[in-house]
């Protein structure tokens, strides 16, 4: 069994169930099946969810612009995440679904409502929250390369799953230089529980992140 | 003399006097004496630039998610933003100067307060502010190639130049295609007679738009 990372998430390879330690429940099956019927949604979303991590990873530099390791790490994955971008972007071409807005589900402003608004910890819950999306969107991706009937979109999402496993694991690690294993896997495992609740309702409209 | 782009910023190469069609006035040359003076600020303002630079052209993806063209372009900006922003980056390090926040010049902001609120003026005269801001850009690195000292830097600088004309070429095309060279034009001459009137006052610290 593979392993990319030597952080609290365990790497699940491409194989049933998938399972990432840390999240606190694994996605529902309904989920998949949402996903599975309405993939050229999903696709969609998939890109606004590159676009916007690219976003996050930029915007974290403009707060922390003095943290070299921070700016060094996110550099490249605002890099890696436009070069996503642009790969789900030559997809969703190839499939002749046009560039659309897409509402936003509310996870990500749920999670993002829990980081507390004082420094040091609002670091530490940025961080924790930014490795928890990654962590998720690292499992949903998995799931989907698992489970998509189109081979070639399959192949595309599996293609980008180890990426997203560095991504979640380069937040953990950030987190982890600053404040120590201990106080991060206290928090992490605050968010992780609010993270699994947030996903226990579910959107109505097929998300990534529903 | 190499053309770069087919686009009413004619491009020059790197010679005296650095001239640049459709900036209404070339830089004083006590800006070049000042930033010579300090060349270490510029080079941090610089690291700024470029992140800057990366987050405008993804928050521009993000109010026109539909616009296929513009995307396209910005994610390959956004990109090559990134990348100038990692060499910046390694030259601070080979230099020891810590990466820190900087004051920022009037100058971008007061560029972005002529941009009209109401669609599509809005659009057309946000992708003619980027085309300002780059074409600056690519004169004053042009102006840092000539006169820097340190030859590493000096030949870092030039390395940057085709790709920020570049840039302004195609927020000028993008800007074209939406609304015909005709009204472009009009709009360039009006917004580039600001720009140069900002820069007419000089602002005090090193900058790279100062």
């Amino acid at each position: 069994m593979p392993t990319v990372l030597c952080s609290p998430f365990s790497v699940a390879v491409i194989e049933t169930p998938v399972r990432i330690k840390f999240l606190v429940q694994p996605t529902r099956p309904e989920w998949v099946e949402q996903a599975i019927a309405h993939l050229d949604t999903i696709l969609l979303d998939h890109s606004h969810c590159e676009r916007k991590a690219a976003g996050v990873a930029i915007n974290l530099m403009f707060r922390y612009p003095s943290h070299k390791p921070l700016v060094d790490a996110l550099t490249a994955i605002a890099q890696e995440k436009l070069d996503h971008f642009r790969q789900v972007n030559q997809q969703l071409e190839r499939r002749q679904i046009a560039l659309a807005p897409l509402s936003a589900p509310p996870y990500a402003s749920r999670l993002n409502a829990a980081v507390r608004p004082q420094e040091p910890q609002r670091f530490l819950d940025t961080l924790l929250v930014c490795a928890l999306i990654e962590a998720r969107s690292h499992e949903r991706l998995q799931l989907l390369a698992q489970h998509c009937p189109d081979r070639e979109l399959a192949e595309f999402f599996a293609s980008l799953v180890t990426s997203e496993a560095r991504h979640y694991g380069t937040y953990w690690y950030l987190a982890s230089q600053s404040f120590g294993q201990e106080v991060v896997a206290e928090r992490l495992q605050q968010l992780a529980a609010l993270e699994s609740e947030i996903l226990s309702t579910p959107y109505p409209l097929p998300r990534i992140h529903s």
